[in-house]
């Protein structure tokens, strides 16, 4: 059985450098190509999958809309759930990235950005950026939608969704795509890979490029394949 | 609570005048801006869903997600059923409407098309256009899966979908958006408007134009409105 997870493209944050965490923001261009592009990888692969899984942020819906047209496999059912989300970014969001490190200190930004463990200023319930205005989260327990987010909330944040949505179907035998987020995806991995708290602080996930897991009967990682260059773990 | 019904947009085999049924064809150009148009009209109504259903039939899903693009609800729960699939033509499916008429008469085309109760010729279990041979179908107990459909056969076949998934929501309390096909839609609507099985033939429903229907807490329809026009019933 078969994970194969894959970042959403470019989107319009990520182009002008602005902080984007549950902001649902646009595919660029060059971003719609990047998914196009993973989804050909797909096709030449000819990996059959039966569930796909992303965020109910529209980056990741539409890469994962572009990635089952190319493959021919639009009828798959697909799970939208905010546990995939991106890392809430909390009262960054839609901050400039360069402008707040000059503003705040190139270090506090950084270790916002990069320790495992930094939660960022958090937004306050009635700042309307928080998620508890938006209807699309209106079944959600409010007490479970953030204000901002660590790595670790992240991945506490994502593990439900893969411990009883994606794992029961790699047990029964069947293949997965998951398309969602840096953040998100380097807490999956983290995870998946039990990567330490240190060592995850320089791992990144490279857009648009494929990675696909093959597991044992104990969910135990077998391979590891890139779609640009393969190694196993 | 709203249902809002959508035909998709013109398809590569209406364009040419083929027999489509359960052929997986795409969307035309036009059938693109059609699909956008709709979800443009949408848009404009201001009407916020909480479910999609489609058919597991591409030129259906894209144009929900063209729909769901331009209202901006990308991340609206979608469930992609078989049972919302077009009416399968059988052994006609492939096959120029004009030629078929031309060679096996008039009339009996135009019976098969047109009649309530007429199945088309029916696909052999060893024909691989028999959906018993495409994997998106693996999960149907096989003696689901039509080798052809009148539009009475394929009314037994939407009905659990409307009984069991999409009344449910209505009854409580919420928006339902369904994307699907000409004779589907005119099966569901046989049913949802107390249509006779005669006056059934003459009734068509035009790729693109929204139809919101309002109920009752008793499912009766309050209101019925297409978005280039309004009457009620």
């Amino acid at each position: 059985m078969k994970l194969v997870v894959v970042r959403h493209g470019e989107s319009e944050f990520n182009e002008s450098n602005l902080f984007s965490g549950w902001e649902d923001v646009e595919l660029t261009e060059n971003g719609i190509e990047e998914a196009k592009n993973a989804g050909q990888k797909l096709a030449q692969q000819q990996i059959t999958f039966d569930y796909a899984f992303t965020s109910v942020l529209k980056r990741s819906i539409k890469s994962l809309n572009y990635i089952l047209e190319e493959m021919n496999q639009e009828w798959l059912p697909v799970n939208k759930t905010w546990r995939l989300n991106e890392r809430s970014y909390g009262a960054l969001q839609r901050l400039n990235k360069a402008e707040t490190a000059d503003k705040l200190g190139k270090e506090l930004v950084s270790r916002w950005r990069k320790s495992y463990d930094a939660l960022p200023p958090m937004l306050e319930l009635t700042d309307p950026r928080h998620p508890i205005h938006d209807r699309r989260y209106s079944n959600v327990d409010p007490r479970f939608l953030p204000g901002g987010e660590s790595l670790k909330t992240t991945l506490d944040r994502v593990l439900p969704c893969w411990a009883d949505e994606i794992a029961p179907l790699l047990l029964n035998g069947k293949n997965v795509l998951v398309v969602s987020h840096r953040n998100t995806l380097r807490a999956l991995v983290k995870y998946l890979e039990q990567i330490s708290d240190e060592e995850i602080v320089q791992f990144d996930v490279p857009t648009g490029v494929p990675v696909v897991y093959e597991f044992d009967q104990e969910l135990n990682i077998v391979s590891k394949q890139e779609l640009a260059g393969e190694y196993n773990v």
